[in-house]
């Protein structure tokens, strides 16, 4: 007669809105900034979801975390020092490990609790990465880290942008702007790339298109690239930056020998799904 | 720009559905025979969850509990013996408890874990009723005690079936048929008064007709009495029933001089709210 | 494999959100002043609704309609002139006019649109009532005509307010505040009474108790009382208030005798309902 | 204080749903075959909905009609007959008609309601298309005509099929088995190429497989492709077969060249996301 379930309501003052359904909470805390949940997804299985926002998913988190770390890491012809802010999961710093380029990872995530609860109930995230040895986790804001690394004069190679969506609210308005992007890019090597999540610009392309400008601003090569999330709902828009390597001067082969030579094995990125990335874009110029 | 929520959702197939927001979770687990959730609701407080329907909530658990319990106490002129089948949360016994008349009474319930976890987290529920040394809790299925009490010869004044909605599965359906209610009527003594919750007979009529009209095969005096509880956002239908004592015929003023004799202090019930909720039942004949 | 509904959202702002089938679009249109739809709803039929909010249903438009009108008309001994604002479904005109005591019905409301629609599809609702001779139907501004009423000196027996929530919105908060209820009773008779709908003083307690108590400061005996209207998931809160007429001290008998020398004919409302409306509140502070 | 609003509700028993904001009903009728809404959805603009279901929008349709016709008609060296079964918007007659290799675009759609309502409502969809010389538009079922088709020995270069979901229904499995691939191959051109679309692999993989494999059974070269339209929520998959042709043997220089020939204009296909929509494919065994 009846049926009853519960729901994770997402987005729904945007243009549309989507319902998961919550088949078991596996595990739930209060961190200091933020409510997080392990649970059961129906279809996509175990996710972390933080203040009622899905993360990511034991379905499909390859498909994102790939999709963030590889084109910027194939990209650069030798990542060796990489940054990472937020990331929590684990998974961004299992796949930019995978680069036996890689001598030193550096995840900044400001909350301790997302972390640990992530190393217990998520081990098919990290697969042991917080133990790797060339990974260095810091427990801070990510911004005070970055502040704190440029006074030190700290370079990397590969800047990785794995935070919350940079809409609806004032702490998203001042994690994309351009002083944000400066900042950033002083501690990025003047050969180096920066990459960001950054929602999805179809269905908020005013939102994007401001993250978009302000790393217009300033970095040479701005691109998004595109992946269908699905999940999310969502084909989920990354944006690449970098004032020396262009993003689309790369060819198909260049990225397959490049994940070839550095060991990297991969269930969703290879040298045809860089291009197709971008390709799909609704924004880039060139198309 | 977004917002996201946890959503409880209640009888997508009924006539309407039902959204409640689960602020948060505060424990949850699963027993032999359902998910069992301590939540709090935005608006409602705390609630216990079973199978994904709430069972009641802090904002008005005493209207639910005063309802069920006190017209079938007060019709009867003495009730010493009390069965209550269900009611884990413990509020039943708290109700039933605070006439002084009562020497006994057991609750029975299937599910251990309910009872456990009401004692820990729901105080506000049972207030130490667990406690009571006229109280006896015994955990089985409440047919199979019921057989059991039959056996022995046990006879109860009042029986109070705290148990799922009568509907929408064949566990229920069981639970509230012709042979159920004259199983029932063998423990009952024959000045005794059963009552049992019974869904909301203006959104389900056919389900609710089922159970009337059982429990008028097997028993002289059956009414509908109702109360608005907010949380179900529905208008609760209880059914009560007995072969000598007549619910219609028992005056504002009896119903109260009880409640004062025998020390019982309500928040919501009393002898005008006796006979206002069955003068607004759509079922019962003589209106 | 798949379901999908149109569904009418209710309330997704408040303590919980409901959810209704919209199974048909009968007519739509919209109106200077809002979106008209007559839709067909799942169980509930044939349905007004005004800016996606449902007006009342074929259903149980009756109880709705006999609880707002019948109690304000049977506490007075011989309600002649009435005035009615809102109310374009002509269904609360229904019932006014069903007393043989009235000479005199004026049902004010703004929206041309609404009357007109319901004229031609909802004839279940009015039933012919719009073309009584002791009715005038006026569009306009509620309020202004009752401004106008004042300067001319009309006095009315009865006042009955059918229009929107007294919640949430500026337009609301005008109708409802002590003014509005001074300038109400400019025009009401000294014996009269007034009624309105009030919203669900159970899940929005601070708005309805800002409307109780504005009544409570300009007429002497200020009532709840309340309705089950299971299309709308709440008890529906009437408050009535007069001068003269204490809610209270009548008697059921008189109610019933009142109807039954008026010709009244109902489906919902009697005398023991009457007080059971009040005895159910859970603010009137006599219980 | 409270909010409300008209959504439609997308899959709730699938692996997520979706709801969107109706906005406004424009237009709404019943057809012999199903309930016909056009209706304004917040964002996403004019939508034509086919009982509940979003067929396309304003917004997107774009996408979701190049990225269906497009590739089968760039893959086809000179496509002169065009079958298009479905597709009641006219758009997809409007996109094979912009090649000025046809001489003939026969649409087959069973129901004359959806093509008139489309005509008045859609002009931005059709665009003209249905008046155009070279097109034909019959009423009546599509598997209906093609047998008649293969009687008198008609013969097509390109067959697309625009019809409802592959999934969750009697009729749409009987749609895409083996044999209703077989009937369609007999009036196909042997150097011929078939397009379907195919619903969401990802989200529905089983159902997806089987629609995979009956076309596999059938055709030689088989490829999904796909393409994310926002207002679907996912990325649609579409189900390309030909014996002769191999998708993915021809280059993005050849789709973009035949483009040009033809005088083909679009606004979302050209030969990179040819290309990039069967690299983006999770099911391509190429990959």
């Amino acid at each position: 007669m009846n049926n009853h379930d519960i729901l994770l309501l997402y987005q729904y003052s945007g243009p549309l809105a989507t319902l998961y359904y919550l088949d078991e909470i596996i595990y739930q805390t209060r961190s200091k900034y933020q409510r997080v949940i392990i649970a059961k997804l129906r279809y996509f299985g175990k996710a972390l979801i933080l203040d009622d926002l899905i993360q990511s998913t034991e379905f499909d988190e390859y498909i994102y975390h790939e999709a963030l770390v590889h084109p910027a890491m194939t990209l650069h012809p030798s990542p060796r020092r990489v940054l990472i802010l937020g990331g929590g999961e684990g998974a961004t710093l299992r796949e930019v490990l995978k680069h036996n380029t890689v001598e030193k990872a550096v995840m900044v995530d400001i909350d301790e609790v997302v972390v640990e609860v992530s190393r217990e109930y998520l081990p098919e995230w990290h697969q042991g990465a917080f133990d790797d040895k060339r990974a260095e986790v810091v427990i801070m804001d990510g911004f005070e880290y970055v502040k704190q690394a440029a006074n030190s004069g700290a370079k990397f190679d590969v800047i990785i942008m794995d935070l919350t969506d940079p809409y609806g609210s004032e702490i998203a308005a001042h994690l994309y702007n351009t002083n944000a992007f400066k900042l950033l890019k002083s501690v990025l090597d003047k050969n180096g790339v920066l990459v960001t999540q950054a929602g999805c610009s179809s269905l908020f392309p005013e939102e994007f298109m401001k993250v978009y400008r302000a790393a217009s601003h300033v970095f040479r090569h701005v691109y998004e690239y595109v992946a269908w999330v699905p999940s999310f709902a969502y084909m989920n828009s990354f944006i690449i930056a970098s004032d020396k390597l262009d993003a689309l001067s790369i060819s198909e082969e260049t990225i397959d020998k490049r994940l070839s030579e550095r060991g990297v094995e991969t269930k969703y990125f290879n040298g045809k799904r860089y291009l197709a990335m971008y390709w799909l874009s609704l924004y880039n110029k060139f198309i």
